[in-house]
């Protein structure tokens, strides 16, 4: 056992003990690492691993806490797909399913967007007429692809603040993150290829899957931390994915984060059977602890790992600017820029650069960070009070999705159908998987202000559970 | 023979025999149709007949004209493409020479873009600010696809004025014509599908195929009239593609205007085997002649003709807005939207509805129109004066691209390897075939202001075209 796995391990015997409480302060990194005579990143890795396992949570600027009601709501238990490639053939139900949803009126609870009133639209509004006051009409075409190169520059920069190691000239701007994923699996699969995904996994990579013809294989993935290296070792010893596409950090639908030391292991593995990660890391600048996780593109050897982002979740909603890392696949991905949608919108290219070249991001990422870690707080306390005896939930330390895992005679299908009735949507567990698992499970998001509208879904969605439930 | 058919096989005559001769004007619609006793719209069609065979040419706001040189440098020759389904493998090829011309510093005969001078960027750029002070945040979600519903709204407006029916819910927004391309293809086609297509053809249309592992039929094509229908016909009796993708007015590369009376026999034909035609109408709007040429849509009864549709050309370059009216695709094209790209760009598409909802738009495409024609006399004037005995060009009536077959013994890989060391690109005909046919044809962009630079340029060509014949 390593040194912070041996002082985690003693933290969580005061848990299970008792010695430590609910809601208990633990010792701050400065007082462990003083008592204990480890250094503070020694202490910091057995928070994270805490963290990880749900058993503290961190809030900001105030230090780490024992989480609430560990035992009132545990969280779900490690998915168990059948781990063989599956045609996929959802399209219909999630398009169905998410069309539903649309009108205005109903409460968001199955959207997969944050409420826009968590972003400076009015800043970025400023930024896009100063913005275009200064761009130079005869740089449309020398921007074309890989994107604008101030943007790109901008981009590059938060990389080596975050301390990782990626030139501009890696960078290819797109249309978002979905763009990027997209582009990823034309770049490094062809059609009848299988595509590694965790389980349950976001419905945007199944429908790619569908479109491009590719195959998907499931791994158990723990709703704490992330993918099942076990699990994932054997099937890449016994089958041959032509690519992983993971979110390591805060997973859609999850919530789970991968603690750094297996994102490290995560990138090794695929690098030892040359199989290229593509990974999505869109809630990455949405974690609640003292620092951003890093992503596993900071420990590519290889050049293996395909880093995708955007601004969509985290700052400008509906810009529709996100960007790849691609590696050694930078040529392939400013081809397939090019050839498919030639490059992302100038305006909201020069608004993003103009804002960023500013001081507002970080103040305003701090705040939309306390915003989500308070809903997240304020969701899964009504979820504790409303939902049947026997639900589970994850406690993200990131991102704005709780996973819920009801009794298992609950389908979410039927709960969706009458919560929609009720004018709230949810986004039922059948939408993230390839065969038809978690039909028990769902998806909420909390990146809607709390208010009385939300509890009382809330309130309405427990009712029509325990309701089904019988 | 039919009555406009006479009419024009008259006025052929005239221009034959040296009755009327080049730079001659012919008589007015209305003369004509008292004259000969026959209605203004059969005078119309007779015309279009003649434009279309490059015989007379229109001057907007002055009448039809015999056209210039035109002995000194006659049509192109109809292509005879193998007719046969083949695989695509051109990106590497396509990426190179089309890479290789970016530098700004190049006379850009290459390009795929008119020069931004053209276009009105000073007022979209008010139209941005304007269009996001005005915009509700709260849209950001409700807009995303199929897209802004004003900018859809005022999109099918255009559509009504040019005597179509297309209503707003038919169009989803797109980033640019070429997502509306892939996308299109997504929707109709399966990996080994083969698609019809005109030889030459767009190479982005080459590049879409071997992206999604198509296969090409590359059909006869006349430079002046468009696809050979009686070809089309016979592959589409012994082969079975999936769809056809065509450019029926001002086609790329040859700008090619298949009269309306062809189009509605492409549509009826096409209809009868079942197979959807993928209409891409980028340049319609930038016809010289009197009236915009209707698109193949038009003659559509079954809702199999997908049209595609972009401001990239005629307004707002880099601002990625394009549209598709799938007919009978539509719920496929929203999916298909949605699940790659999310939604275009919220800034672009609120600029856009902003400026169209104003006046600017059509005064803005009429001096457009009558600058593009301008440049496209200067630059007919040059390859005749420049470029060796034995050229053939062809002299659009709309669109900025002018298609050049040399002597045969000229390759044209080499003119472009030559020609970009002396700081001038053009696009090889290579380029634009599946095959390698076309190796002794070039297209060239008169979208760039006719001046000493460009004239120069097209010298040097001339010059260095001479050399590689010897």
């Amino acid at each position: 056992m390593k040194r912070y796995e041996a002082y985690a391990a003693q933290i969580a015997e005061m848990i299970a003990t008792g010695a430590l409480k609910p809601g208990d302060r633990i010792p701050t990194v400065r007082d462990a690492g003083r008592q204990q005579g480890i250094s503070p990143a020694t202490v910091f890795r057995a928070y994270y691993l805490l963290e990880s396992r749900g058993l503290i949570v961190a809030r900001p600027r105030s230090g780490y806490y024992v989480s609430a009601l560990p035992e009132r709501v545990p969280p779900p238990v490690v998915s168990q797909p059948l781990q063989q490639s599956t045609a996929v053939e959802k399209a219909d139900l999630i398009y169905e399913v998410l069309g539903a949803a649309k009108q205005p009126q109903i409460v968001p609870l199955g959207s997969a967007f944050p409420s826009v009133r968590l972003f400076p639209l009015d800043k970025l509004a400023r930024s896009v007429s100063r913005g275009m006051r200064a761009f130079d009409p005869g740089r449309v075409v020398a921007d074309l692809s890989p994107g604008n190169a101030e943007l790109r520059r901008l981009i590059a920069l938060r990389y080596r603040i975050d301390g990782l190691r990626v030139s501009a000239d890696e960078i290819v701007v797109t249309d978002g993150a979905m763009e990027a994923l997209n582009l990823c699996l034309l770049a490094v699969t062809k059609p009848g290829d299988a595509v590694i995904l965790e389980s349950p996994t976001f419905y945007g990579a199944l429908q790619a899957l569908e479109r491009l013809h590719l195959r998907a294989i499931e791994i158990p993935t723990d709703p704490l931390s992330g993918i099942d290296l076990q699990a994932l070792a054997t099937v890449l010893r016994r089958q041959r994915p032509a690519a992983c596409w993971l979110m390591p950090s805060f997973q859609n639908p999850l919530g789970s984060l991968m603690p750094e030391s297996r994102k490290a292991e995560l990138v090794q593995l695929l690098a030892e059977h040359e199989v290229p990660l593509i990974e999505d890391d869109v809630y990455g600048d949405l974690y609640y602890a003292a620092q951003r996780p890093r992503p596993a593109k900071a420990f590519d050897q290889q050049g293996l790992v395909l880093h995708c982002s955007s601004f969509s979740k985290s700052l400008a909603p509906g810009y529709r600017i996100g960007w790849v890392a691609p590696g050694r696949y930078v040529r392939q991905l400013q081809r397939l820029k090019l050839g498919t949608t030639l490059s992302a919108a100038m305006p909201s290219q020069v608004a993003l650069a103009d804002y960023l070249s500013g001081s507002g991001f970080d103040p305003h990422l701090r705040r939309l960070r306390e915003r989500l870690a308070e809903q997240r707080d304020a969701m899964a306390a009504a979820v504790a009070e409303f939902f049947p005896k026997g639900t589970r939930a994850t406690r993200p330390e990131g991102g704005y999705f709780m996973w819920l895992e009801l009794p298992r005679n609950i389908d979410t299908l039927s709960l969706h159908r009458q919560a929609l009735r009720k004018g709230i949507s949810i986004a039922p567990g059948a939408l993230f998987s390839a065969r038809n698992d978690f039909a028990h499970c769902l998806r909420l998001n909390y990146g809607h202000p709390d208010d009385r509208r939300v509890n009382r879904a809330l309130r309405t969605l427990g009712q029509l559970a325990a309701a089904l439930q019988r």
